[in-house]
């Protein structure tokens, strides 16, 4: 396993769904960070399953520990590990997964890639669970990046087909999410109405996370291999159900002529901005200076309460498969602090590695 | 910068587009290794410009000398330096791009990451001529996993809006590919009529190109974070011009249900398979056995035959540019073996680290 | 601060002196590795104080805490958290050490590095107690090692000045070692009086641990830069007190002639030696296939109790402290499991980059 | 192979004895720094052959070109690559080593290693002459420390038992070395004749290399893992011959008592600094603002003109070998730049990661 991410700010996933704990290591945040837990905690209240009619009926208290590198209150420069202690599970439901894998989970490729010795209760490292942890250290990087006045914000765009409009600077500002993490009430109705039908029906249905980071200034990033699109697209395909990600216009650019999509350059008061915003905020891997826009498509949760043909690993035939239990119809919207995690956690590593952030935040004491 | 990529199979990218010369540096390629120069060749051939009406007049030869870690045509384990030395370039057509950034080129963020001591001419380091270098370690990476009867096929999906059929496994194979990629005739026509319309109109059009790998077993992957999907995205986002990376049915997965986008298994003869591929070939960031399919969209060339809005870096004032020169009115024909570059040598990669290729491939002398 | 060390057997050093707790997360452990909990204790035991006359009275229980990554006994493939929970302490003591470093301690030198935000109390990640977390890690890479015939054994060479003689392979194995780790009993007597009569005069000394390592095959090591030699000691020097490492015959091969110097090869029923091992096993930074032999010196503790000059961080003028509290006249004897855990570490990592461990150690389940 | 080191100033090196070319890549040296081709040819010139009676009679000239990442003298922020090119060698005497490995020397291990198939010719990777691309990057590491004001000065300590005295800081920063690197010029003399008489009795010499920094200030380094120490002694391990680095008082600390070896500290107009130095300048990992000081010890030249036992690796038994051309009787007085650069680099890279270097050296363009 590869459970490490970033350079400077380098960020350490442990712990498994139906395991002791799920955490998070920190190593490369700077000595003096004043670490504000209500934000952490409201953070983590955002993922947290429960919280609404659209999510899952499972419990998770998702209290948070400090354990290592916070020293009356500021970051000590030694590596921060905090956890969630797991509650006791029943894992009892998920013994024929050891030999039936659930289309669409990872249960087939984890026993593949450890031989079966994988931890399988709950799925495991592959478990939803996880992204506990990348909010975690997510928090801890939405704090060093306000520290400079960066902000990231995502929210949902689209659930099962229903798209919300771009939301304006405002909005995004405001950052008032409904239940589903969308900022348009109209939109979002239509997008509660949609997972409500496809938990009816024993079905889930997939969406679209945008996430929009304002204030970094022109010049960020490492190319030509570590860019700010390949390393928030890296860090993205690490949240599960992830199948594809966008920045800028996306996908669209590819259908337009040259003179459409380049952003013009302006300048407003010796300020260089752009009249359009196509690039998403990064030419050649590099912030123009203008919002970061990106944009992670995420699949149906794959579990669903219908049989399903599978195979049997131990005799390599075919087999069937019910997968019970509560899940989340629709994974998108606690979905949307993960991604706002990830985002995050790649622009601090970039932001460090560029020098924007001095070495010591507070006053030397 | 950051210009190196990969683990075991370890790429440094160098040069400039008007400096001495374009290269690469492999470093693990494991010894033993016979290298085909043939097929290297060929792959560049299907990189280099003036081949063909639809791209740039611009005459490159990229002939390739392999400098060190090749003896007697076989790697030997230690760094492999291959090179191409560039032309002398008439570079004081780009002087005006030292003060006024091209739109949509890397012209300005390069400015502002390297403090103006950036190479700005014909693009630097930002410029599609660095790819070559792609190639060259491409074409290594496709030999290495070959020895493991593994194959990557990238070709053409759509070129300004025309887009191709999805193709069968057997045109894929044989990888006859028009002039533009792609592998669909009629497609092909189309697209070629649309690269010339905009040519002659004095703009560009981007595209999508898809990359398929054929034989990789399931369990390949390094999760959390150093999924199959988010190292080959981060490869691709080193590609100019990409803006959005898919897998399998991609973006729309979002608006799928749960219960059509699962792969259900099937197990033919013992042999483990999914009925459709609507994940790519990947789950839980794991290889599934099933073929991988990547997509990779590019915005149009920015170079246009038409001025612009930029502005002047010294009086931070606006202003106008006019991008003379010879340029790809559509960069993706060329783009199709620096997209199948990527992901082999990112697959490399991961085969190595998973333990695929044996240290020594040949007999031990 | 860069708390992880490794690439395949990757392990993050976490905690902090009177911190929570002091842990480790080893990242890239196999999958199928049955982990040995009484040989984990017993190696943490030897590392213990209070457990002889010769060290430290402070009372730790170190019971270990394996929180991820090992399910049934066997590891997982996933991130292994382990923990010891600090005990509370009283940090009081530590009060001036804040305003008045400690000579020979890190204290100065970890202010100037992190602004003063560091964790002072017991000396913080600086403190000898952080290496209970290297010895959690090393007691899992031992175990790693031994399912491919590897063993690591460590003991005193030196202390205070007095020298054990050179011990047999014999002696090696059996591994009996005294309290102060030294496996000649003459000599360690020697030591045990020169360690009390220090302690007597409010003074410490220091010594020399030796580490063999046998049974790694020839052609392990990744030159130019990381090699055996240069990894194990980047690994040893992370030790508190360490301050110079040497293989084989060491320091003395720069009085030798090169016909002493060479170790001429041998070969006995074709399995291919030599007759001395002034190398200590390693040639170019890869393994010769004897046994590798290394030796760290370690300086006297810098708590003494006696009143030292120092300097006054706040006003930047002259002072002086007296270091009280228990502290081990000599920390050789506990850092013999400590250098031990480190090359350990190492070879690990090695091994398992040569593809000497397979992917999964057990049967597939 | 893993041939790069250093993570902010990456330090890339390829190529072989009697290959191509010898060269090195150095990816992450900020833009704007002026490049001294004076400066790096001087360097150059301490490390090559055939300069004086006490070295090899092979002449390189070791004309450095820079192919990429320098513009109009200055770094651009993309990757160096210098190289210098090999002359036509005869590598027909290298022939036997092939089968029969030189004792001392790395041709069994790299066979071991690379399963026959590496460039034996001149010893490949593993010869001397590689570290003519260390000296190049070294030369560019010490040209950015300069701008900061930190000076890195190796000279000869020992050579064949014959040890000079410790210089003054002013002898250090003259730098006025004699043939064979040493700064007293009455030692000198002893170790001119030490390897003269080797050298007739067709044998060779070790010795002892020093190397001093001088400017750097408290406060850099990365513990616990990237120490000051451990990442100096891995760049030096990886210099040939290198068998054990020790830094301050090194080794003899082993001996001493705490009271002795704890460097007191003062403060002068503020300044902190201390009376003894000990520790070579570091203490935790992390400089103390002292002069850092560390030493390497090389064995002998295994190259020596006897007859020596090997064993033929094709028939596993044993042989004799006669190594006969043209060989330095010791390598100590071409190593002493090497050292420098060693140290240079890793010192220039710390820096870098410290923050000391600001991301654009000179004024913006």
């Amino acid at each position: 396993m590869s459970n490490s991410i970033g350079t400077a700010f380098r960020v350490t996933s442990l712990g498994e769904s139906h395991g002791r704990c799920i955490g998070v290591v920190i190593d490369g945040c700077p000595a003096g960070l004043t670490i504000d837990e209500e934000a952490l905690y409201r953070m983590m209240e955002r993922r947290r399953p429960g919280t609404s009619a659209v999510t899952t009926g499972r419990s998770e208290t998702d209290k948070v520990e400090i354990l290592s590198g916070v020293h009356e209150r500021h970051t000590t420069g030694a590596p921060i590990l905090m956890l969630t202690w797991n509650r006791d599970h029943d894992s009892s439901s998920y013994d024929q997964i050891k030999s039936k894998p659930r289309p669409g989970h990872a249960d087939y490729t984890a026993w593949a890639r450890y031989g079966g010795f994988n931890d399988h209760r709950g799925g495991g490292r592959a478990s939803g669970r996880v992204t506990a942890g990348f909010v975690m250290a997510g928090a801890v990087a939405k704090q060093l990046l306000l520290t400079i006045g960066v902000e990231v914000h995502a929210y949902t765009r689209a659930i099962g087909g229903r798209e919300a409009p771009e939301p304006t600077l405002d909005q995004i500002k405001k950052a008032a999410a409904s239940i589903v993490g969308c900022l348009d009430p109209s939109a979002s109705d239509k997008m509660v109405w949609v997972i409500e039908k496809a938990k009816t029906e024993g079905d889930s249905v997939g969406g679209v996370v945008e996430c929009v980071c304002l204030g970094l200034p022109a010049g960020v990033g490492q190319p030509v291999f570590e860019t700010i699109e390949g390393d928030i697209s890296k860090a993205l395909f690490a949240v599960p159900a992830v199948k594809a990600v966008e920045f800028g216009a996306g996908i669209r650019l590819a259908s337009m002529r040259g003179s459409e999509a380049n952003d013009l350059y302006i300048a407003e008061s010796g300020i260089i901005g752009t009249v359009t915003n196509n690039s998403g905020g990064v030419l050649g891997g590099i912030t123009t200076g203008t919002p970061i826009v990106v944009r992670a498509a995420f699949k149906p949760t794959p579990s669903i309460a219908k049989a399903q043909r599978t195979i049997d690993l131990a005799t390599r035939s075919e087999a069937e498969i019910n997968v019970g239990g509560r899940h989340d119809p629709c994974i998108v919207p606690r979905a949307v602090p993960v991604v706002e995690a990830m985002v995050a956690i790649t622009l601090a590593d970039h932001a460090l590695r560029r020098g924007l952030i001095t070495q010591v935040l507070g006053e030397r004491r």
